[in-house]
């Protein structure tokens, strides 16, 4: 069963068929007089690059580093995808419109788009070499795009202009881009994943299809000759194919129990037959389907998590060749500790000295002021941990009025708000609220409540920042602190202009209202926080975020697709009347051919391919469950195919692999052990005494910092033990920077080191002459 | 996250427990004068206990060991576990009866059950030590099963005798029986992996019901001021506890897209609301349910798997002390070849000669005539390899008339029949009947073809037979073989019986009809083994096919109680009525509480727990989608908490480790490594020269014989080359002889060998007297 080993991105590949070129990078960048190409610059491009997995191959001349840079500069990257957004939501505007502009506006529009995206590729042409633009399908896939979308506007124009008939089929392309782009990688990276498990799947399904057409000719055969009616009167299951389709259907669960009764009606004996379906087709087929999925995802990412380590590694080698010195006669070459500084402060400015320092620490375990090559590669790594630092900075109060801030009823305070019942309490005035909002809130004694506990979430609020220096509570990574405040503010500005608009008219607004109530309701949420098992599953989503977010672009490009489609198909085929319209047409969604359908009865006339936002909400609905019935009556049965790709696709496809993603990130959270390098550097950490204090590390942030402001703020004041330093760190052990941070951490018990050490020294026996000390640019 | 180890079964374990009871076993035997406690008999019960993971502490009179073997055969287990169906189909005649049978005559033959429980529990506590016995909480499982029901039955009997209304509460009892018995292991294991995965699960389900209820709040302060109707015309979301109860139901699919209908006709921003709940419950949850269910079910099922294994070896180490002699003054001790011989010959008597012969030159790979204690230990699962015996036999027609059968058309015949074209000529033959099924029977045409495919079918097998040895074509793994035979003939007979019918009165029986239409579609079915990535995926099906029916066991075991509970909450409540019937209460299922409900509109009357079949056609739609709204319309809303419990019970539950343990199985098959001990008998029947041909190794057995025929067959007329042996050997890879075994290789690469050693050593320190030479039986 040993299938071909997944066939990776040429980008994902590049970088070792980019040697020879980056040879001669490195080869001009020695010949080249000093300050022309600044070293620290090439070599902090390698260690970002390394950093964030960019496998771009860039010419080594100034002129070209400078565009490489603004290549990669987060504007462009946000233009780009805002650029892509416009030009994808142009479906709001073109018919079938939500909101009808003029033809000729939203071709300029998209011409616009084009034009960007044409000069962002030239501007990635004029980085990397010619011959490696000509050799990337997805340059080429780009460029396709961009003519096949010209021609296809030309066309339409000319077409419309003489009065025929066109279809703007090359709207179908437009999602295509985004997985294109150089910035798509992730995505690039479900697809490749998609097309790996297809294969597998195929076969998988063939004998699906086999058991599905079996069971349809059996069905056939035991129940054609009945004379059973359906529920609308039609013959039962006479016609082959219309039972195929519906034996389909019914592993969807969306025409259960319906399709049986009938035949059950008749005699239990064929619910036997049922039953067997079901549990052969929908319970053990999807369970083999999901198991296909599941075993060729791990297998080809953890491949190409492989592919990624090791080019990431060959990145930081060639950083390593640019800055490194000689230090002994005949010695291995290494980097010294000026170097790397200045480089770390060029790759990420934000960094504070301390937290360089401690770094620094780190790699030069032996402090020798160098570090080798083996030490040095491994800061791309390091940077991708999340060190959070935490700087013990008195309170303002303290600082203003120190006798006050001081004082004994201050002090009093303090720990009552740090103390454990102060959170209990706060989580029973949240489950009071609850029954609160629960309530009608017409109730006058209800609605004045709501001030009741605004206040006390204010006041909990001001406490807080009254206890904790307030930079630190307001830290990037405090997500329940700025959860908090942002919904307790808010909700405070929309109850205040709700008020002053009832009293000044007597009006209530309606939206103004909602947003309360939402407001109110995400408040209750908090208490999730409060109970450490509900932490941790929340954290782990929380975690999984960023590559969830990943399946989100893959369905939108799906369902941009199938919505493109379906409204070419089904545009204005089922029309819907608002409620208090009186046209007879809404009895059957104004169409004839609906009269008596289940979908007119369930006045589904809603659900139609009318326009883009209506498509969009109709194939969510298709993927949780599969009915189309009402959309093959009033075209044709083969509209059907339709839906039933569409259930292939997405449900036995992306779901699985959604699911299987999932899966697979929980059991990493539940196997947790912490690679190598980060407890190293936690090693480290508690070494120089830098630590945050322990017991409270998988906690909240909120509480560590109790507990720290505890120790120091106190400590100072009482004026024993040993004064503590003002910066302490914490390791942020479970977030990741990238998603490929994540991906490379869900294989790295799998991940064979020799495998990974063979990687950075094979371009040490490939190119020999960069090891050659008399290269080294000292 | 460190859940307290999983607490293991007493029966798993009570083997370390029995230690002293064994030296006590084995001190008395050694007392004892040889031949009133055979040795060997001892060291084969050992052995036999070891090879099917049984854990019986016996105690050692001859008396005891009589009892026990009787206690283990296998008509005494077929016996209980008929009086267990019969106990659990009395469910059929009694009240709501299927078929009514006066009470007296169910109480009889319960009465009749018990007796028989009672019996088998007598037998048990005479075989296993007394204190032994108390502390196993199976037996006072049975023991309180037995004694409620027949206070039960004492109770019924009495208030109906009274004139009162009783209820046989016991029967949801029953099924208990079943997981109970001594037989049950692997159903009390499946109970054991729901009740280990409880905790974790019960964390996750409390955050989704938090979800669930937040959700609920807010759409009942969104929508619930909005005057929208209901499809029914009921207020739309304006009642809490049914606004969780429907998003309870949306999560399970059962009411998309109706329950958002309403609001989304109002206003399209409100689809936003029902698509986040989507996203977030019915896709993140449930794949975290799974994925926490799957990471608890293999955790468990490891460490039970490592005691299964500890145990295994702990009994051989015993059946070895049994046998061991002292080969050379202070040497270790071993067991010769001539007590081994018996000792299996007594274990497995169906084992032939030199297939014994082969085992033993698999553990004494030196040829020593005697083995020690680590080669002793592997015979259980040496033992538990299937072996396929495959005897050289000359074909009958050969001995019988050999100048024909060598004859050059003979020789032709064979020929053809064997090549590959013969398969691909039979696949278009099922392809073209499998059209012809699919066309109206009713033409003649049509009908005589039929005949035609018979006599093909019955040609081809007939061939079969005519070139390869008929014992060995209807051995017992030839699946296929035994598969088409028995569909053939069965479609000969019913399609013989239905003509006869057909020509003597005209008359037609339609269930003669269906079945010789069913074994019509049945041989379409052969076509999948041709192809040989079907048969991967077929074969992994049938692998796991045992281990699916502990599965079928405990979905039965759950139905049975959530039926006998559902008829006596809702028995008669809905009402099915004959097609033919014209009673006006038909249209509302014979309950005017149902008039004009979905439920009564979809003619869902069958659907009713008016019956113990119906409960269970019922329960099975129940898992498909959890549609219940008629049940709680007739009875009170809080009947929806039954369909409630038998969701998270049935669909979060057990559906949950069905898809872990199907995932597991294929993973195992996907990354498969054979074990070590397998790969050593495969080299050790190859070294002997004794192996059927390898190319058809994976290949159905057919193939492989044919090849093997082909060699064997037609080379002793050959008369060149050396003679081949009389016997091949083929190990049947992928069989696994029990369920323990398959859990044992699913789990083998991730067990510790040192873990494993280290637990037939121990017993060596604890009851040092035992590995003292001198108590050698020799």
């Amino acid at each position: 069963e040993q299938e071909d080993p997944a066939e990776p991105d040429p980008e994902e590949t590049s970088f070792p068929g980019c040697q020879t070129h980056l040879a001669r990078v490195v080869a001009l960048h020695i010949k080249c007089p000093p300050g022309v190409l600044q070293d620290l610059e090439l070599a902090a491009i390698f260690v970002s690059d390394a950093q964030y997995n960019r496998n771009i191959c860039f010419e080594a001349s100034p002129a070209v580093v400078r565009l490489y840079l603004l290549y990669n500069h987060w504007v462009a990257k946000v233009l780009l995808y805002l650029f892509i957004l416009v030009n994808l939501s142009l479906a709001f505007f073109e018919e079938p419109a939500v909101v009808a502009l003029p033809t000729w506006a939203t071709m300029l529009v998209e011409l616009l788009c084009l034009l960007v995206f044409t000069l962002r590729l030239v501007h990635y042409a004029r980085v990397i070499p010619r011959d490696k633009f000509w050799k990337d399908p997805k340059n080429i896939c780009i460029i396709v795009i961009l003519l096949l979308t010209l021609v296809d506007m030309m066309v339409y124009g000319a077409l419309t202009a003489s009065g025929c008939k066109a279809v703007r089929w090359s709207r179908v392309l437009r999602p295509l881009l985004l997985v294109n782009v150089t910035e798509g990688r992730q995505l690039r990276r479900a697809f490749r994943s998609i097309r790996n498990a297809l294969p597998q799947i195929f076969y998988v399904f063939l004998l699906f299809i086999f058991s599905l057409l079996i069971f349809s000719l059996m069905a056939l055969k035991l129940l054609g000759k009945r004379d059973l009616k359906t529920l609308e009167g039609e013959p039962y299951f006479t016609n082959y194919l219309s039972i195929v389709f519906d034996l389909y259907v019914l592993v969807t669960t969306a025409n259960s129990p319906d399709v049986m009764m009938p035949a059950y009606n008749f005699s239990f004996v064929f619910a036997i037959f049922f039953i067997v379906y079901i549990l052969v087709n929908t319970y053990i087929f999807m369970s083999v389907f999901l198991a296909v999925v599941y075993n060729t995802y791990k297998k080809h990412l953890k491949e190409e998590v492989r592919q990624l380590v090791r080019a990431k590694r060959q990145k930081m080698s060639r950083a390593f060749l640019v800055l490194q010195e000689q230090a002994q006669e005949g010695g291995e070459p290494v980097v010294t500790q000026a170097s790397w500084n200045q480089l770390v402060r060029m790759v990420r400015p934000d960094i504070s000295d301390p937290h360089r320092l401690l770094l620094w620490s780190v790699l030069d375990s032996s402090s020798q002021g160098r570090i080798g090559k083996a030490a040095f590669v491994q800061l791309a790594d390091l940077l991708n941990i999340e060190v959070i630092t935490l700087k013990s900075r008195p309170h303002p109060l303290q600082s203003l009025c120190p006798a006050l801030y001081q004082s004994a009823p201050s002090r009093l305070l303090r720990r009552l708000v740090q103390h454990r019942a102060f959170v209990v309490l706060y989580d029973l005035i949240i489950l009071v609220n609850a029954v609160f909002i629960g309530l009608d809130e017409d109730n006058p004694l209800i609605a004045h409540s709501e001030w009741v506990f605004l206040a006390l979430y204010l006041l909990e609020i001001l406490l807080k920042l009254y206890v904790f220096e307030p930079r630190a509570f307001f830290s990037r990574h405090s997500f329940w602190n700025w959860f908090d405040t942002i919904i307790v503010v808010s909700a405070l500005v929309a109850t205040v202009v709700n008020s002053a608009l009832q009293s000044s008219g007597g009006y209530t607004s309606r939206q103004i209202l909602d947003i309360v109530f939402i407001l109110r309701v995400l408040r209750l949420i908090r208490v999730v926080d409060s109970i450490k098992r509900f932490r941790t599953i929340i954290n782990t989503l929380i975690r999984i975020g960023p590559a969830i977010l990943t399946f989100g672009q893959l369905i939108i490009v799906v369902y941009y697709v199938f919505a493109v489609v379906g409204m070419e198909l089904f545009k204005d085929k089922v029309r819907f009347f608002e409620a208090d319209s009186s046209d007879p047409a809404k009895a059957y969604c104004g169409n004839a051919l609906l009269r008596g359908t289940a979908f007119a009865h369930f006045n589904y006339c809603k659900n139609n391919f009318n326009n883009i936002v209506s498509s969009f909400v109709l194939l969510v609905e298709l993927t949780v469950v599969n009915q189309c019935s009402g959309f093959a009556a009033v075209t044709h049965a083969s509209a059907r195919l339709f839906f039933i790709l569409f259930h292939i696709v997405v449900v036995i496809i992306i779901i699985n692999i959604f699911v299987a993603f999932v899966l697979e990130a929980f059991f990493v959270e539940y196997s947790f052990e912490k690679s190598d390098l980060l407890t190293s550097l936690e090693r480290k950490i508690k070494e120089l005494e830098l630590a945050a204090p322990q017991e409270e590390m998988d906690g909240g942030l909120v509480n560590a910092m109790e507990t720290m402001d505890n120790e120091l703020g106190s400590g100072p004041s009482d004026g024993a033990g040993p004064a503590p330093p003002h910066l302490m760190f914490k390791i942020a052990s479970k977030r990741y920077r990238t998603v490929d941070a994540l991906l490379q951490r869900m294989f790295e018990s799998d991940l064979d080191p020799e495998d990974l050490d063979e990687s950075s020294d094979p371009e040490a026996q490939s190119s020999p002459s960069f090891s050659n000390p008399s290269f080294s640019s000292a």
